[in-house]
């Protein structure tokens, strides 16, 4: 073959090639890049994923069955490319939410639940305060509190993630044009707490009682008036959201974190439903950060996959999953007929080390085996490797485990027996347990590591975890890592750990091809950072 | 623009394009695939990458320090593609080894415990078989035996993995070239067991005494001296091994699984070294096969990571890894520079939900904040996030949890105390455990999942963990269960499960751009077992 001739076959395959690995999109203008979207599930590791996916693919009467059992993240790894993340924090090897936040917002390392500031002590600028600066709109969008971590880490600088008061004063100070989620607490003055203050009344009126007041300020700035005075439109009902048409929206729909999955999940169609779901905060979002004609950076967070894992809750998980993978359908469905914007999809790290796995309980009978190949073989499995209607039955959960220890501690207490949180476990789970396991979440002993003064660890009483306790850390809440360890074993369902994990997580990246191809490696929380902003810088 | 002017411009800026997404390598033949190497950690999920990953990264005296701190299967993961893979056997949800190595094996759905087989009950054909029918060459190497769940998978046809020595005449049958690893037991006649037998002396001299002689065999057949009549040589040692020179090639280097990574590790430089490691096999193994003209298919399996696993057995995990890593490192080396080759390395599943946490115990002094921001602020983390300086600790372990069980009952009865199991403990890893956990060790209850005639719930009385017992199915093995969680506060290490879990594990490919591509997905291993095939096939 003549050189000249291979060449040009060489140039027909490769526009060839080049055709298949671009079915969506035309590039009339490569890596131009004007929209990022980045979705964190918090603690969202391929553990999690891996139960979205068994769930959509297994279950019997999966809500994925009628879409062919496809999941919207299964959809964006196959247009997409894939990568992971790992996340430590500087000089540790476990990351919490805020470090690992500011290290995908900044691309710098940061300690341990710093916001916004580099292990150096600075602050660290952030891809959303990057592209404000470049005349972007920008938004952050998340289920939990709009001043926790994540969030906050793509738009203040704090020296520690508790410090939500300032946190609320600097996500406005930076002009976030949209804000929607939880946490209105941190926005109202401190005498709205006083229940005859004329605050107190005017808020109620605004929230139309649908929002729970309570301030957590120490001070008397009413935040919510000094964003109306910067143009914000302020929402507390998911009808005001859905109806405001300013370019600045700040939405408040919950005292502390919003509605969990379940609730969700149970109030999807209920036409009286007061506060929206994260797919709906997203659509309003974007609906109005696409008008900025500079293009936006947005920030959506699934957060409460982090809260279920802590309190290794597999019904609440794979509901705050659902939420999770809708919001994606919606960002997915905007984005892929569209050449000009980055989808990123990615955790900050893993929660409670969770799985299924195989047990010594209820091992299946011996059948016969199938076909005729094997006359007089026995079809045996030595263990229990579980069994999909498992995850029905785990979809079919009606109340989170923290609501559960909600509803028996709200009980007097000559009434707070094992066999009363026996019962509420089995009114509201499809895995009844027994009196002796329920006694076991009522245990208690000395918290060995008990600290005076300590958030948590300044409780001289915790709940008696036996094995790996120490990994358990969160005070009276841990009865529900008892109550996972009692279900565990009629769910095939494990969990390692009160807190996170160092796992890799997954990486998610669909956009033009010469930018997403960028991704399609193991990345660390900073290098991810850098070269999320980078696509907007390097054009 | 015009629009002839634009086309040339987007065929120049593909042809760049192009250029930089295949950096290594020139395409005369675009996939043609000759060879395929598929590299499975046993049991390897992003949670043991993560190990590894920590460890290269993070600890100051990490063996990566003088190579830029990148593992081997870093460097393919950047250069090549990335995709996850999940794993449920058929009607499950959690799989074990044979059915997800017949699955990546044959593209089928098998059920659990099956070997080539598939989930009818008929033999699948397996990847290695479909490469012989073309006139490859095919190589199966493990450090596990070469009868055991991964390798069978590949070529033998069995209703359950146990069934090692058929699995052993299956291999011998289907004339795999190269065989690599531990099992002799399944080889040799059952009179090898009497040591006055002719066979006994003769194998001892042929492994000239460094082989542990005795048979599993329930008949007298001698399966080496058929492997010699169809032509192979049979090697039991290193220097054999590498001395061999023939095309096809026995490798039996140890009674049942080879020396762990912790064994491979401490002698790795040690001349008298008669076994040889997962590299040097792998190195012979590429040797012979690239000899075939029609190419080859090998697998190779880092099978003792999953081991390491069950055993909740960090430091023994850490040195899997470390064999594993630098088998891919030579892989890599031998295929970046080709066009004609695909690596697959991915994981059957994983193995006991490991992962590093953040605690409450030993939780650091607060200091002053970095830099000058934040005047009077102090840095103190909430929880024990976990120093660097565990990872260089949890590689120092001298002995694997195992080894240290068969020490300790190595001992005359009335020396089996708490007080000698800790230092037993104590003399083989870098975090001292005190008597009292020790003591923990050493208990023991009623196994209430008694089943008579079970495999391993035969027994009784099992030592006793707490919480998540039913996961732990291996009898008196599953001590290394709770060794493992009294040393996980001293390592920040924690484990959800004795067996395997579902979480989707890593799949890293690296061949032709317009093969490996196929690969960047979340795949089935059913999924992946066909796309591997196709590779050979659809050329």
């Amino acid at each position: 073959m003549g050189k000249k001739l291979k060449t040009r076959l060489f140039i027909t395959a490769l526009i060839i090639f080049s055709g298949l690995i671009f079915p969506f999109q035309s590039y009339s203008e490569p890596g131009k890049i004007k929209n990022i979207i980045i979705l964190i599930g918090d603690g969202m590791g391929f553990q999690q994923l891996g139960l979205l996916n068994s769930y959509a693919k297994y279950a019997p009467d999966s809500i994925y069955k009628d879409r062919k059992r496809i999941t919207a993240v299964e959809q964006v790894m196959q247009a997409g490319v894939i990568g992971c993340v790992y996340h430590e924090a500087a000089n540790v090897l476990v990351t919490d939410s805020a470090a690992s936040g500011t290290q995908i917002a900044s691309g710098k390392w940061a300690g341990s639940e710093m916001i916004g500031i580099d292990e150096h002590g600075s602050p660290a600028e952030t891809i959303l305060e990057k592209a404000k600066k470049m005349g972007k709109a920008a938004g952050l969008v998340s289920d939990t509190r709009v001043t926790h971590a994540t969030p906050a880490a793509f738009a203040a600088h704090q020296p520690r993630r508790t410090k939500e008061n300032e946190i609320a004063q600097d996500i406005l100070n930076n002009e976030v044009d949209i804000i929607l989620g939880g946490g209105l607490g941190y926005w109202i003055p401190e005498q709205a707490n006083d229940k005859e203050s004329e605050i107190y009344k005017i808020l109620t009126q605004k929230t139309l009682g649908q929002v729970y007041i309570k301030s957590k300020r120490k001070d008397n700035l009413n935040l919510i008036d000094e964003a109306v005075q910067k143009g914000y439109v302020p929402v507390f009902t998911r009808e005001q959201m859905n109806k405001a048409c300013g370019d600045k929206i700040l939405g408040l729909f919950s005292y502390s974190g919003m509605p969990d999955g379940i609730v969700q999940t149970l109030n999807n169609d209920n036409p009286e439903r007061s506060f929206p779901n994260l797919r709906e905060m997203t659509i309003k979002a974007i609906e109005i950060l696409e008008k900025n004609d500079n293009g936006f950076f947005l920030m959506v967070e699934a957060g409460q996959v982090d809260w279920a894992c802590h309190n290794n809750d597999t019904g609440t998980l794979l509901h705050e999953l659902l939420q999770f993978d809708t919001t994606l359908d919606y960002i997915f469905q905007w984005v892929k007929n569209r050449n000009d914007t980055l989808l990123i999809v990615t955790a900050d790290h893993e929660t409670g080390g969770f799985g299924f796995s195989y047990s010594r309980m209820n091992i299946p009978q011996p059948q016969d085996f199938p076909g005729n190949n094997f006359p007089g073989e026995k079809f045996a499995p030595s263990f229990n490797f579980g069994t999909h209607n498992i995850l029905d039955r785990i979809y079919n959960q009606k109340l989170s485990y923290f609501g559960i220890m909600r509803e028996f501690d709200s009980l007097p207490k000559p009434e707070q027996t094992a066999k009363m949180m026996a019962d509420i476990v089995n009114k509201y789970t499809d895995f009844p347990i027994k009196e002796d396991e329920a006694a076991q979440i009522l245990e208690i002993e000395r918290n060995k590591y008990y600290i005076q003064g300590h958030d948590v660890l300044g409780a001289e009483i915790f709940p008696k975890i036996n094995d790996f306790k120490e990994f358990y850390v969160y005070g009276r809440e841990i009865r529900t890592g008892i109550l996972g360890r009692v279900a565990g074993k009629y769910q095939n369902t494990v969990w390692s750990t009160g807190t996170h994990t160092n796992a890799p997580v997954p990486l998610v990246v669909y956009g033009p091809e010469e930018i997403s191809s960028r991704f399609s490696k193991m990345l660390h929380t900073t290098e991810l950072g850098k070269l999320a902003a980078d696509a907007f810088i390097r054009q």
